[in-house]
């Protein structure tokens, strides 16, 4: 399987970890996003979005982080990692829907802006990101992982732009569950970083 | 099974339409959200994001509609409407994440600022609704459905703020292919409409 990636990309580090994670082996084509690569053929015909991470197994090609984790756990990580329960699944599929909409919008979008320059309104991103991680620090107050239990793909989903969110020019320090749980990311067997996490 | 329920939302009428398709029963419980009904005890304390829909099945509590899609799905619905193959799962799962994402980002927040009066950049809003209506559209002139070639959760997760995208003051004479999918959707046996639709 290859993996069309950016090794400073928050959405590729969610595959690459949960790759980690389960011991996948995921052979790595570095894309010159610098230099567009990413927004013309033959990439843009793999995935029109004009974005990585772009997975392709065979004739199978995926766009999109989230769903890109749910077929690498359904090809080799299992019930382990994206159960099959359907309560349990939807728990997951709560954090995959908060990884691609307040995520993406709040600390991931903040980060955009302070690190690579992207015009887009700073302080709405403060203001969406200062909301998810009062969310999400209350939820773990009670919850040592965010869904079914146990570390599932919602980790790999959650941890990049929320550990790299300081990139961005937010501080964890107010969200003392939160920083707990990173901790706890950060101690399973096979994790592996990325720059600034 | 009761869905904590506002008619004019999207998000909301995403679970309503599932169910209508999928002949599944479920207790409507209308919320005054004009009110601040959702942001309050006792529905707060159901979804302490503060939002509709929310699912109640027994102990179960679920919030964001493509988890609730999830869950309906793998309990009532089964293989048609989520498959559990994982390529094809990760293929559905890649429009759920548009529908969390760019779909709410574009299409939805610009009928929030029309419709509702929310504090919203419009031109963001619409400059969003363009890019994705076009990746759809394109999308749409290869393929009848969204993903695994059949109607899936993924239809009923894009549809209703595609269809709604009018009350933001988009047009939709420009996306040939996306009108006729809607018409498809439309003719599904069960459907059911919203104002607006």
């Amino acid at each position: 399987m290859r993996l069309y990636d950016l090794e400073l990309s928050g959405n590729c580090y969610k595959v690459r970890l949960f790759a980690a994670l389960a011991g996948i082996d995921l052979d790595i084509v570095p894309v010159d996003v610098a230099g567009g690569e990413h927004k013309r053929p033959p990439l843009l015909d793999l995935n029109p979005w004009g974005q990585v991470p772009v997975l392709v197994d065979g004739d199978r090609i995926l766009r999109d982080s989230q769903a890109i984790l749910v077929y690498l756990a359904g090809t080799h990580g299992g019930e382990a990692w994206w159960p099959s329960a359907p309560f349990q699944q939807a728990e997951v599929m709560q954090w995959l829907s908060t990884a691609a909409n307040e995520i993406q919008h709040g600390p991931c979008a903040a980060r955009l802006v302070d690190r690579f320059g992207y015009a887009i309104d700073k302080a709405d991103t403060l203001a969406k990101a200062a909301r998810i991680l009062s969310l999400l620090d209350a939820h773990l107050a009670t919850h040592d992982w965010l869904a079914a239990r146990r570390p599932t793909i919602a980790e790999c989903a959650l941890f990049p732009y929320v550990a790299l969110a300081p990139e961005g020019g937010i501080d964890l320090a107010p969200y003392a569950h939160v920083r707990r749980w990173i901790d706890r990311v950060k101690a399973l067997p096979g994790y592996r970083p990325m720059p600034g996490t």
